[in-house]
């Protein structure tokens, strides 16, 4: 058995960030930035008014003294996407809309809450005198030119797509969403419905990991079920190596498993293969190693399905997350208390029990393992949200704290429930 | 100006569940089951062995006392996927790996490391005796027939994905993936590169709100930019309200903005059409109906970038997630310390302050607002995982406990940075 950081290690070093390129703004939600953008545009490209109001310069909102509110002539409307050519004058105001560009001569904004009627038609009161400025947005104060308005590295947030468009671009250079191939192994493997003959199963796999490869974000590619052929897994490799990024498969990576898969993965991958026994449970059998040709990752994850999974989270995401120009590789880890006891044995080994996290009462983390712990117990790890790491020892006592791998960050405890309104 | 808790319910009784769709298992990640899906098949389908050993009788493995170790004759050798026609009989064994079935007679496995090569070729010798049922997953171990695979109401995460093939389903009835179409108005939005005319701005909105929704995991229809011009505008709406489940619109629902955005929806929504001032800052001003005909959604945001991911978060996201079924409507709200001073000053309305929201050294949540809070500041809003909830009064001090919306919960810190293994 090795350790599990020397497993890691093997997979992160084979996995180096991939080539990059230019895609759609919005195709490119998610992905990280290759290169600084640095701002050509000042935004807001103009001066512009905050408020709903009267632009006017500020001098004349004072002069006049607290006791005698100061009435001006109001000489246009500016709304948003409008201008005035014209110039605000002493004694003049212009009706004005948020974001409308502030006229030539005004040098503040006075918000209609701060204004009356004037007696006389086509004037206007200012109630509450105003200071230089006020209610008044500069040229670039959202970002300014020459400042950085995504870093190399910035993972791409909604927010960022908005602020590439108000650059005028339309594409961004990131590591692109990688497209990842998903095979299942085995002649015992049957896909849709129909009676199960003796002996065979059906392809639960297959079904998850693409699942799992999409809620990352990335491109799943489904590559099938492949059965212990020589001939055929060597052209579904091959297929994979050609359209994609890394080929995820499980099945045939036990010691106990058929040969066919190692032979043919040994052979295609040049000899870079790794067949490893990972001082962890579950998932204690992991291959891995890069295709010939194109150097295409390939990960065999055992074929229990709650093994494949928590084997995609240990390796095949913070691999596909390196190759993908990713800094944070791993899921935060966070401390909570255990609603019941632990117990394990030393056997060398981490476990990984998979356990629904949430937040209590007062806002303290607390974890819950779910009902099966065994690897073939698929229906109980759907509804974990996370992964309890064990050291290898005696385990823990109820209520002692452990670390705790969020693996569904989306799943969080104490959400408000129903169609009623939030906590406030 | 209105209660946000009365806007939210509001939206929310509009936005009743929709109809649901049997649905590819591999389109309906994230998707919403409307109906209990039963187990019709016993999960593993067949008893078979849980580790790479020897299948035999147990009986026979303690026989011989502690001090004569027990030889027995291995007959065959099964592999998963493989059966063996035979019966175990008394001093006899099978070769065994993981997953693959029981032979007849045997009723325990004894795993590989328990038991030595015999002296005689064709024998093994059992080092540790092992008791029945040990080292055997029993028929329905995972799921047993008649048990709940999915109720209705669980957001399908991968691993249910998997369960539901187990059963040999390939499609699932669900609440389907909502088509939200995203659509900014003015004439003053320009989209693309190329100098801007003066008072013209960049539409950055609809990248940072076909984002978003993108993010939900719900189907983005980019319906463009339209000009302050009725007939275009009724146009997109009728495209929206047909292709659409419901439509987000960004500008032109202040008190300020021109009356063409307010005339063409107060039309096509027959008259439904509520126009808002909620209680809130950012996102005031907030406009929701329904479209006449297919009775669609539609939300009319605010044209200030923040303003726009503000509103909605508070009210689109929780609006189309009730009309797709779910039941955790609203983002995790925690109790975090804040690292600055939040002062406000009163004015009726609940401040959502962008922040960022991480844990501590302890696994405690610390709340830092991003810098940038005018609602025209998009690129610090773009930086921010999380909105702090200031509820009317004068804000609080730093260190204080404050309520925290998490907007973004892949975003969260204490992640291990690197390419380094994690902290186990």
């Amino acid at each position: 058995m090795i350790p599990l950081s020397e497993a890691q290690g093997f997979v992160l070093e084979a996995c180096a960030p991939g080539p990059t390129r230019r895609v759609d703004l919005d195709d490119a939600l998610g992905c990280v930035v290759a290169e600084p953008v640095v701002a050509t545009e000042p935004v807001p490209p103009f001066v512009n008014s905050s408020r709903d109001g009267f632009a006017l310069r500020a001098v004349d909102s004072r002069s006049a003294g607290p006791d005698q509110p100061r009435s001006l002539r109001v000489v246009t409307t500016i709304m948003a996407g409008s201008a005035f050519a014209g110039t605000i004058g002493p004694g003049q105001a212009a009706r004005i809309m948020t974001g409308a560009p502030l006229p030539a001569g005004a040098d503040a904004v006075c918000m209609l809450e701060d204004c009356s009627e004037g007696a006389e038609p086509g004037t206007v009161v200012i109630d509450h005198p105003v200071v230089e400025g006020e209610a008044v947005r500069a040229v670039g104060e959202d970002v300014g030119v020459g400042e950085l308005v995504t870093g190399a590295g910035t993972v791409l947030a909604p927010g960022h797509l908005g602020a590439l468009a108000n650059q005028g671009l339309e594409a961004v250079l990131v590591h692109p969403r990688p497209r990842i191939g998903v095979l299942s192994t085995g002649d015992e493997l049957v896909s849709g419905p129909g009676p199960l003959a003796p002996g065979m199963i059906r392809d639960a796999n297959r079904h998850t990991l693409l699942g799992l490869v999409r809620r990352q974000g990335w491109d799943p590619v489904d590559l099938g079920i492949v059965g212990d052929d020589e001939a055929a897994l060597s052209e579904v490799l091959d297929r994979g190596a050609a359209d994609c990024d890394a080929v995820v498969t499980s099945g045939g990576v036990s010691v106990g498993d058929l040969d066919i898969v190692k032979v043919v993965l040994e052979k295609r991958s040049g000899g870079t293969m790794r067949w490893m026994q990972v001082a962890i449970r579950p998932a204690k059998p992991f291959a891995f190693g890069t295709l010939a040709g194109p150097g295409t990752p390939v990960f065999g994850l055992p074929g229990n399905p709650v093994s494949a999974m928590v084997s995609f989270e240990l390796f095949v995401r913070p691999g596909v997350r390196r190759m993908s120009g990713h800094r944070v590789l791993h899921r935060p880890v966070v401390t909570a208390g255990t609603e019941v006891g632990l117990p394990r044995q030393p056997d060398g080994k981490i476990h990984f029990v998979r356990a629904r996290l949430f937040l209590d009462d007062r806002g303290g983390w607390r974890v819950r393992p779910v009902d099966g712990q065994d690897s073939h117990q698929l229906r109980a790890m759907a509804d974990a949200n996370a992964l309890v790491v064990l050291p290898d020892g005696d385990g823990v006592a109820v209520g002692e704290p452990v670390e705790v791998m969020l693996i569904d960050p989306e799943q969080l405890g104490r959400e408000v429930v129903g169609t009623g309104s939030p906590p406030w």
